[in-house]
């Protein structure tokens, strides 16, 4: 038995690209521009994309598909990590190279979790949790001691990259009265 | 574009079994059971399922596939949350009725996050997380105060149930030498 993830065809082409980023600004503005666009098609307002941290290349990119798929494990960072190892083959990213998670928002508590386990090496987000908690979304229990903890395994922590911007999306979902997929 | 996720045959059938179970106890042997089919099949020692809280009725069965998938978000209850969503065709089990979720072992950090997102009202787990850690595998940043977030969003937590057998499953895995996929 095959459970199927439906990827809109937008971010298949996304996914696609094959296209080298420079700066941590570029790639937040391309996670947030995701974010934008899964809006667009009736998602959420999260974009999230891996990439090669030598090359700046991008391995993958995921939106929020938890509307479109009726999955709430569906979150931008959790479709990005599934395409990558799917891409890559393996289920630790560390295996095969040194990899970046950018988000347009800072992880929930689930992504948090998802990305020790996914082998990227650094994570970046732009709006705070509380942008996306103000909207409505409850972001579970992510402590100061959470980020603490996977610094301590390695993992480099930069968050508030572009924030207004992310946060603008936030704040455009708000007002576009886009579904809040809380439990 | 669609990405599948492969569900073992077995799996499957346990999936449709369509059974009832009375005890909290009778439910835990049965994710018990299913943790150590999964050893015996190649996965990673941990079961979990859905139940209906007031019929008892199964309505979705999990297993750890990260090695048969080769993607490191699907544990158990992340497989049983997906398999239960998709049964019922919505992203929150809360819409649909009263469901309860049970673990072999404690839930990870980023199984902890998705149990918040996933609408069920009841959590009960068999071995706690220092078993899992004991045998190598990284649970992530759970804390006290992680899972009485939880219990404050009405989630009833109840964590220890026939915590021997359950953590015989992880030693056995242990000793048959299994993979510990961390990143």
């Amino acid at each position: 038995m095959k459970v199927e993830i439906v990827i809109p065809d937008w971010l298949e082409k996304l996914n696609n690209i094959a296209k080298s980023f420079k700066s941590d600004e570029d790639k937040m503005d391309f996670v947030i521009e995701i974010a934008r666009i899964n809006v667009e098609n009736g998602g959420g307002p999260f974009g999230a994309a891996i990439f090669d941290i030598d090359t700046g290349r991008v391995l993958s990119c995921g939106s929020n598909l938890v509307l479109q798929n009726n999955l709430s494990v569906l979150h931008a960072e959790i479709v990005a990590i599934i395409l990558a190892q799917k891409r890559v083959k393996s289920y630790s990213l560390s295996k095969i190279g040194k990899f970046e998670l950018f988000s347009s928002s800072e992880p929930c508590a689930m992504c948090l979790g998802a990305i020790l386990w996914s082998g990227v090496k650094r994570v970046l987000w732009g709006a705070p949790s509380e942008a996306a908690r103000k909207i409505g979304f409850d972001e579970g229990p992510v402590f100061e001691s959470s980020w603490i903890y996977l610094k301590s395994k390695g993992i480099e922590i930069k968050g508030g990259l572009l924030k207004d911007k992310a946060t603008e999306v936030l704040m455009s979902y708000k007002e576009l009265k886009g579904i809040i997929y809380n439990p």
